[in-house]
This record gives structure tokens, sequence and C-alpha cells, in this order.
């Protein structure tokens, strides 16, 4: 069993989509990786900080996957950060309504001493100071550090941003993000240059059309399941990149080959989440229902052409 | 052997691209498919029509593929059909900048004697009449008839192109296209309403984000190869189609299974295709080279997760 640090928010979220609205539910990035993760037999914790308007029975669902939530700092007094947005009639665009940072604009991250030797760190979205902050107080180096990040910290802390990054191993990002980090439109030489910014793996994240793994000449190609229905793409990044992540850590070793099991258990993950509000999908999410659905990934993907 | 029949437009085509821009050169749906299908073992016939401007050297660069053109009328004293196009930066969406119809106004088809039997139909992208006169030529039910179309059929000929849906076996048709036809936004329910509508396979081309096939609850999905540059993706549909069918037609059977190799070499097939201008890739393309691309997609697709 590897130990997996998890570094992202836990927030209230409340979704509009044309399926119907929320009050405020349980979010964040480190509370859907936490989610997807306790998928395997993985020791993970997750570094996050909340302000004490943040229940108990949120915590407790994630207790209950045995998350060591340690080094979750319970501000008291603070509010927790809280996000509010609306998808439009695609699901693949949304407008933010409100976005209160609350607790979170003092996030001051602490590593519990458990996981100071933690295999396997996955750095949710979030200032890359605090990012490296994380990285910082890893007593050895981690076999793999994977770090998520969005336009909004390119455009306002690029000289941090890429700081951070030329210490990490697996960068995850959105095609568009990926376009506008390089200047390039194809995502073939944006994984290129990036991975001469540092990390060895990229992973470009597609939404509804999948993911692509870069890693030197090597390209692998995960795609979403095709759904009826998307109803709440909200934390379908975080859960893909949670489920890379715990693969990751349970099978102790990293390579091509292992990472593209990764991409496809973090795909299968991602199917079920975007199928409820929220986190309620993954919450309850049981084992043959993620079997069953591999075996669809596989007649999805798998094909039978002999080459001589 | 098989034998495939395919009917579509051969064309002069001038394209512009961000690479640059050509002057009226070999191009048309009936082409794509044809250069494509020459690539399998099969016996293949175009039917379409050009005006005597046509060149004979265009005329030999199918010929030499062994492709029948005794289906292609030449009408003395008219003009070949011409479209002219200019794609945007992304390379994802184009400007048509000139249609001239000239001798496709009055196309009636014939079908050559010795294709009236033959066992694959691929009616390339045309009024749905013509496509359907091709069918009522067939002495004896194609294994398979594939039909492509496009949006400008459904707005000006809905009940004829819902006649001719209602008679064929695999729609091809790309995804926007796929909503407007079903007033549904996902592909999974689009794919559903359509089979429907009479074929029993749908096939849902999404451009750079791959092909979807649907049959009854099977869903098999290839990506499109990450490629450095997409030089000019015209008739990279068609050279899809032509995989497809072409593979089909030397196979000489018909099921999901060999229908998932079918979309897998069609997709391979269009990733050399958008390489150069029009047809210049896809007129020298090599054995080897196509093999070695399957590898690639390979590579690309396959993972090995063993499920209990």
């Amino acid at each position: 069993m590897g130990n997996l640090l998890i570094v992202g928010t836990m927030a209230f979220d409340a979704i509009e989509t044309p399926f119907g609205k929320t009050g405020r539910i349980l979010g964040g990035a480190g509370t859907f990786i936490g989610l997807a993760a306790s998928q395997f037999n993985v020791k993970s914790a997750i570094v996050s900080v909340v302000g004490d308007d943040f229940p108990q029975s949120y915590m407790d669902i994630l207790l209950n996957k045995n998350i060591d939530l340690s080094g979750v700092e319970v501000v008291k007094g603070g509010k927790t950060f809280f996000w509010e947005g609306k998808y439009h009639n695609d699901l693949n665009s949304r407008d933010t309504l409100a976005t209160e940072l609350n607790t979170l604009a003092d996030f001051n991250p602490v590593v519990p001493a458990d996981f100071t030797n933690a295999e396997i760190v996955m750095l949710g979205n979030l200032h890359p100071n605090i990012q490296l902050s994380v990285i910082n107080q890893m007593e050895t180096r981690p076999k793999l550090i994977i770090l998520d990040t969005m336009n909004f910290w390119m455009d306002h802390t690029w000289d941090e941003l890429m700081n951070v990054i030329s210490k990490i191993d697996v960068l995850t990002i959105n095609d568009e993000e990926a376009r506008q980090m390089t200047n390039e439109y194809s995502l073939v030489k944006a994984a290129a240059k990036i991975q001469k910014m540092g990390p060895r793996y990229v992973v470009i994240k597609k939404g509804e059309h999948g993911a692509l793994l870069f890693h030197r000449e090597n390209i692998f190609f995960a795609p979403a399941l095709p759904l009826e229905e998307v109803f709440d793409p909200t934390g379908a990044g975080d859960t893909f990149a949670g489920g890379f992540a715990g693969y990751l850590a349970e099978a102790g070793y990293v390579s091509f080959e292992s990472m593209k099991n990764a991409i496809i258990h973090g795909s299968n993950l991602a199917s079920f989440c975007v199928e409820r509000f929220g986190t309620e999908r993954m919450v309850d999410l049981q084992k043959d229902e993620v079997e069953a659905r591999l075996e669809q990934f596989k007649e999805l993907t798998q094909f039978n052409i002999e080459l001589t």
C-alpha cells in the first residue's frame, strides 16, 4: 500500500446545471481527488483549510473513506472557500457566479509528519507558492509529484508557476490551458514544450473528448466514456486526477505502461462523477460498479488488428 | 477480394490553409474515398460525373490504383464541380469561398454492370435522390450500404434524406450534424435515434476528436492520431469513410468486431490525408507507412488492465 499526499481545496459549491440547482454542497479539488483515490488500496491524506462552518458530516464522509484529515486546518471563526457556478446548456462551459476565497486566502499548508515521506504527491489547483511549500516540506523526494493548475495562475503568477513546474514529474492541464501556456495550437507540440519546462509526463485533459498522456515520443489516449447524459461536470477533472494518482500509489511503480492504466482508471472514475451533483455519486460508488465500467472502457477502445 | 461501389464527387478544389494556398487541384469525395479504399485488396469503381476540363492525368491517378472509372460520365463541353475554401487558423473551421456545381447539377449516376452486385456500397455526400438512385440500380441487396451526408441536405431535402436513410446500413455523419438531425446534444442519444431511422450502425465523426461507432448497446471509439501539424483537413472525412469501406470489402464479413477494425483503418488513413494539400499524401502512400502507423494506433489506445 502506497502513501498518497493530496493538497487541494475543501469547499462549498453551489451548482446550477440544465438539470437543476443545488444549495451549498460539499466540493473542492482536494475532496474530489480524495474520494477518487479512496477507490484504491492506498493510505491517503488531504492537506487543506476550512472554516469552522464546515460541517462535521462532510469531514465524516472523507474519514469514512479512511482519508487522513490531520492536515486539514480548521480556522476558528473563519469561513470555508465557496464557489458558485452555472453551466451552459451543452455543459462544456460555465459562468462563475461567485468565488469567496475566505480561509483559503491565508492557506499555509502543513504536511502531517506521517506523510512527509509519501511516495506520490498530488498537488491540486492552488497558488503555485502553496504547491511549492508542500514540495519543500517533503523529507524525501517523492517517486512522483503530480501538479494540476489553471489559466488563472498563468495570467497572474507566471514566474511562480514556472518555478514549481520545474520541480514536478507530471503536469495535468486542460487543452486550452496547454495552448495558452506554450503558444502552440498542436497539443503534440504543446506537450513537448511543457516537458522542457520540467515535468517528464504531461496529461492534457480534453473533457468530453478524453485525455492524452505524453512522455518523450510516447502518446497514450483515453476517451471519456460516452454517456447518455452528463448531469454535472463539477469535479470531473479532479476525480480524474485522483483516480490517476490513486492507481499509481497502489501500483507502487511508475512507468509509461502503469500511467496508461492510471489514465484509464482516472477516466473511468470521472465518468461516474458527472452522473450526479457534486460528490454524490462518488461517495457511494461501489467496487463492482467500477469494475463493470472498466470492462466498458475495454470494449470501447480495444481492437484486434494483427500486424505483420 | 470484395467489390466496392463508390458514388461521390470528382472535383477541382482550391484550398487555403495557414500553411499555403493551392491552385485548382484534384478533389472530391469520390476521389478521396477511392484513394483510401485502394489501400485494400478490393475491386472498386467510382460512379461520378466531370466535365471535359477534367484532365486525363487526374483520371490516371485513380486508374493507376486499379479503380474502375467506367461509371464516371464525362460531359462534353461541361465543367467539373469546383469548390474553394479557406481554413481558419485552428483548421477546425472553414469558409466556403465558392461552390460551382457545374456538371454535378445534372448528375444522373449509372452503376456499371460489373458492380450492380457489389457487396459494399459507399454513398458519398450527395443529393439523397442521387444516393437513392444508386441503391435502386443494385441487382442484389449489398451486404452493406454506407451513406455519408451533411447539414445542407437536412436543411433542404429532409424527406428525401429520411427516405434514403431508411434503406441503408451505416450512416456516417459528423457530431454537429448528428445533433441537428436528432435534436439531441448527447451523441449516445443521437445515435440511438438515428438507428430508429434505419441504419443499424452509426458512425459519428468528431474530426480531431476521433470517431464513434454505435450499434445497439455497443459503442467503439477511435481517436484521431495526435499530429504535430494538421496541414490541410480537406478530404479527411472521405478518406476515413474510404478506409472504413475498403477494409470491410476486403474482410468480406460484417460484424461489430470487423467494424471496430474498419474504424481504426479509416482513422489511420485519415491521419495521412491531412499531412499535405488535397490528395497529395494519399497518392503515394506506401503499405509500410500504413502498417507502421497502425502500430502507433495500437500504442496510442491499447492498455492492459486485468479484470477479476
